[in-house]
């Protein structure tokens, strides 16, 4: 089995569980509609990469075979955590600010399916991503840690919460920006992206008290998440539409920022002119080859995809502190698999 | 000094600290424009009442005389706690509400400034009250209290904040929706309006210790906070435009459920037809005044008016468990106030 292969098993070997969990953790209840537009995007799919990265590493820090211990009483120093709640939560975060992010940025699909305020309508997906806000700290408050954990844990999924939303008013903030430094743009990123990995991969260390290797672990979590973040915009000019699930090279149009952009514009690249359409709707395939093709002499996709490639290395790195074990392969795996996928 | 000026010399004397506290537990960051949106509409100003609740409970456990204790060293068993951090945490909480809610509402004033949505735009709206819901965590983790009571006041104000979400989401439904009987009126008002009557209440008892007065002060704020929502929908309809900040029976004209209307639709009137304006500027207030004669002689306000006043009573119930301090007698105080407000 390549190790693309056994990430995706693992991935694969985990999703079901954590969709279980999802569905215990999350309740649908009275009222029925606020419930059911919370779970909206949760129940379209996705691949739960937060959530597995955080049951991966708990299972590196106990040493165990993967899938051999139970996540919801998993061993611990002075009694077993339930790390399910955790990963739970963790899913929540990033669900709520998918379906805050898609109304700002006026995405109409996710994940195969309309968006929340298209499914539903846009008072329902500000109050659903609000309840879905409260229930992922109510469910970080399940993991059955000490106090002294649980409170840690609270604290970090709390600025972590507080960054990805100074994350998205910058990135906001560079739409109507001419240049930003690829340092400002990887600021964005850390904040709108990253620390949610570093919540993902550091909580474990937290609930189940190994203080030593808090730092290390979120430092892994915030290098892969950079990563998968310049791999996604890397994506939006490389994946044909139909895998994208959206119209390929649409940022491009949309004039956000991403590091290609960013490397480009500072190698004398007229970015805002790269694309001539002003609308996705209007843009051609042929239009976004020739944009790609200036991109790529520019030397812009070969530095992200170099800058990518360092930070997985980096967070790697990050790992050396872990006993070399099958679930410390799988984190490995897990990074190398986030700059080598298609979509 | 009657009991009125009492309670409103206690509320100003504590406001200026609250406010102190806010900007010292919010402070302006980059990104600046999130934070100055996120600050707008409590830099507006707000009576601070949540919070001045949870001082004087606090005060009237510990059975101090008023404002005589450092609320950032408050006496606790086991170590003083900073009471001002759980304060700022529920005004945080309620300006983030405000927030989301007038976008949902569509409302475009609020403490006499535009709404957030207005003064900044949509995306800055949502954005700013994603960063106020993190921030009322990290406040409420500042305490200082131990590390059980700490989990124990972030549950609660956890669960608070689901409620609200549901209590909103009720109230949305309402608005599609004929009958709605008193008691899932006040089912709705609960959730939407008293739980963080009631954290405010209660979180002194918690982060202090005084486990036995947590349910009793809890009780006191639901009672006192869905007479508060009661007595909002009354004041609607009774004070004058320009004292209210907005258009004197706009709830009337745009068809909210208040517990005057169920009343008085259970009672024969035609609630939809009270009010022959679609629009709040199209209305006059000849017939806002016909409006509320046909809801007197239904004994629709009359039954609003003895329904707060009942809560009011037996929200001053609860307090019977705390000393019989200066305290208490502004909480008692309070209660009557909230009822006698004419704003």
């Amino acid at each position: 089995m390549s190790s693309q292969e056994a990430v995706e098993s693992a991935l694969a070997a985990r999703r079901a569980r954590i969709n279980d969990a999802i569905e215990r953790g999350l309740p649908l209840k009275r009222p029925e509609r606020l419930y059911e537009a919370a779970k909206h995007l949760l129940d379209a799919g996705g691949k739960r990469l937060r959530p597995t990265v955080l049951l991966l590493a708990g299972e590196a820090l106990a040493d165990v075979p993967p899938l051999s211990a139970d996540y919801h009483e998993f061993p611990a120093e002075g009694g077993s955590v339930d790390l399910m709640a955790a990963a739970v939560s963790i899913e929540i975060v990033q669900s709520f600010t998918l379906i805050h992010d898609d109304i700002m940025d006026d995405d109409t699909m996710r994940r195969g399916v309309p968006a929340v305020h298209e499914a539903y309508d846009l008072e329902m997906a500000i109050l659903s991503g609000d309840t879905l806000y409260s229930k992922a700290f109510e469910n970080m408050l399940e993991t059955g840690a000490t106090a002294e954990r649980s409170v840690r844990a609270l604290s970090e999924l709390a600025s972590t919460c507080t960054q990805i939303c100074e994350g998205q008013a910058i990135d906001i903030d560079f739409e109507s920006r001419g240049a930003v430094s690829p340092d400002e743009y990887l600021e964005m990123v850390e904040l709108k992206t990253a620390v949610l990995y570093g919540a993902a991969a550091s909580t474990p260390a937290i609930v189940l008290g190994r203080d030593d290797a808090v730092d290390p672990l979120y430092g892994y979590g915030l290098d892969i998440g950079r990563a998968f973040q310049i791999q996604d915009d890397l994506l939006d000019l490389t994946t044909a539409t139909e895998t994208l699930g959206k119209q390929r090279g649409s940022d491009l149009v949309e004039g956000k920022q991403t590091l290609i952009t960013v490397h480009a514009r500072d190698n004398g690249v007229d970015v805002d002119g790269l694309v001539p359409a002003d609308t996705v709707a209007g843009v051609t395939d042929d239009q976004i080859d020739a944009a790609v093709a200036k991109l790529e002499d520019a030397g812009s996709i070969q530095y992200a995809r170099e800058t990518a490639r360092e930070l997985i290395e980096s967070g790697k790195r990050n790992l050396e502190i872990l006993p070399e074990n099958e679930p410390r392969a799988l984190l490995e795996g897990i990074a190398d698999y986030l700059i080598e996928r298609e979509y």
